[in-house]
């Protein structure tokens, strides 16, 4: 093992693995576009996105969710995070709240925070959004928003059950609060998982996804799925009336990537590759862990939480953690208030197998000294 | 010309002609990118944007520019809009003035407002801004910003001259305002033009730019340059903190087109295609206007600036226009309050140099005609 050293180990590190970028897919897609000769994806576009992926997308996603999605239900956006930043940028005026789980994705609240918007923490349970403090929140901040991952959760890994997606949409309907659901991981999981968000409510959802972690991160382009008179507000946004639809170039290559079958070709191998994955995690935690630190099954997806008792603060012990060849996420990064120092996020995808397995056996070698 | 027809020539369009969209330049590059096989341009990027692309953008405009322009002073966004709304983000609240030309780019009004501050029109003469009237309105507004479209102005088509230019800068940095340059069709001008803004302050001014003018608009990449301070500042952004690099596998294709040197040849034929264009609108024009409709020549660029005697109202007469077989932008959309509605900005370089020129004969015909 003395050549995996790879210095520290940044289990933090919540990307896919080299290994499943599908190169081979996106350059015969790319070759078939050079061979076309079309100017199309040269061009500005129609602001809501071209209209042949959007069309090809929503086909796509309708075979997929078992669910119909229609064309003009999809605004296409640089990514989820650029989705999510378009819907608040419509939806919210500075110094407005919105609902976020707690935990919930540091980055978001990096989005929130850069319009202006005050996130307020709702718990979570293992189920999913806990419904007497969502009710609270909702009856003392009268939000505009609820932010939430209901499939393979940022940081959690959990998975909202079909219950709690029910009662979470049927409370926010009730308080006109719309949901912005995070679903980006959901295409990873299996049809034996409860239904995107919009299953429950078409209208009082915005569902925001992305290729990036069904296809490629580096090519920058997601969406929006929500009711037309939504994605109506959205298109009102100055930069989509200037600039035109998200990516026409990078459209034209995803349209042959779909159109070949390949995406659903790719998506088979990434569902069992991070099952795979996440199984061997699992093993090696069991393995490795001392009996202080507690973790629950995800069963697919990118990330594990884990918690220690509550004196312990994973912020402050990572200096000695890269000392001893490894780094997580402190929970503390993914709460507004700072709460979950015990806890730590851990993903399993950006390292290979064995890179992944030598971070874990360090990680345990450093949980075990932190609880000798 | 009776298959010409094309029912409405609208010369409002802002857009390159399909014609000079380099197709076989983005292909070749493509095809490189896909047989070089790297898996850099799918997984998520620094945030900046890709090193690479950015080193060798700073080369590029360090020698169009006749200027140093480093590296660590760009920072790549999905177009010269998205830089815009990015440093609308960072450097401004909702509430807050923002100086604009008066006329000015209409979409940049929407970017604006998107963001919640508020446009304060400055006047314009055929050198640039009026200096006279910019200090009234520093002294007045105590403006954060000032957005100027310094070269080939969009609307009116006006290079600024490099007195104004001065001017300009050095009342800006005695209140304490900075400047949005949005030079998106500075390099569509010869070496005998003034020097980008940046030139006369690089600390004072963010230079906003783009490929779109000068390689295709589908790329939908562009930056922001600026001094390292202000790009510190815009990496604070959540949407790339989260979502990384500007478009990685489009920033792959575009390094291919730098390196093999196709950037220059294509800027090349279009600096002459776009020339040669508004020569060929500018005698039409001379040709077919009424005596009561005046106009400068701007020498180059996209757009072209049209006034009639001030109880013309340009927006009003649309659809007689549009009876007629031609359409335009009317003056009012340029001014956030209304002004300019005896002017009208037509755009040369969407149709083909017949269809333009059938447009200003259809231009002339319905000009002459309100005229009568």
């Amino acid at each position: 093992m003395a050549e995996i050293d790879l210095g520290v180990i940044d289990l933090g590190i919540g990307r896919p693995h080299h290994a499943v970028l599908p190169v081979a897919e996106i350059s015969a897609a790319s070759l078939r576009v050079a061979a076309g000769g079309s100017r199309d994806g040269l061009q500005y576009g129609p602001d809501p996105g071209m209209y042949d992926l959007r069309s090809l997308l929503a086909h796509f996603l309708s075979a997929q969710y078992g669910l119909e999605v229609r064309s003009q239900e999809l605004v296409m956006t640089y990514g989820a995070s650029h989705a999510l930043d378009l819907v608040l940028g419509r939806y919210t005026q500075p110094g407005d709240t919105v609902l976020v789980e707690d935990p919930t994705y540091f980055f978001a609240l990096d989005v929130l925070r850069g319009r202006g918007v005050r996130p307020i923490p709702v718990a979570m349970d293992q189920q999913g959004i806990v419904p007497d403090d969502l009710r609270q929140q909702l009856r003392t901040h009268s939000p505009r928003l609820l932010y939430t991952v209901p499939t393979f959760h940022n940081p959690t890994g959990i998975v909202h059950t079909s219950a709690r997606r029910q009662e979470v949409v049927a409370l926010t309907k009730e308080h006109d609060c719309w949901i912005v659901a995070d679903e980006v991981y959901h295409l990873l999981c299996d049809g034996t998982r409860p239904k995107p968000l919009r299953a429950y409510s078409a209208d009082n959802v915005l569902s925001i996804s992305s290729f990036s972690k069904i296809l490629a991160p580096g090519l920058r382009l997601g969406w929006v799925e929500a009711a037309p008179r939504h994605i109506d507000q959205l298109l009102q946004c100055g930069v989509f009336r200037s600039g035109g639809a998200a990516s026409p170039y990078v459209s034209s290559i995803v349209e042959e990537v779909i159109t070949l079958g390949d995406l659903d070709r790719v998506l088979i191998g990434l569902r069992t590759f991070y099952a795979d994955r996440m199984r061997g995690v699992v093993a090696a935690l069991r393995h490795e862990l001392p009996a202080e630190v507690t973790f629950e099954d995800p069963g697919g997806g990118f990330f594990l939480w884990l918690r220690a008792p509550a004196t312990v603060d994973f912020e402050h012990l990572r200096d000695r953690a890269r000392d001893m060849g490894v780094d997580y996420r402190a929970g503390s990064l993914f709460s507004c208030h700072g709460s979950f120092a015990n806890c730590l996020r851990i993903c399993c995808t950006y390292y290979s197998e064995q890179e992944t397995r030598e971070g874990i056996v360090r990680l345990g070698q450093f949980l075990r000294r932190t609880f000798s």
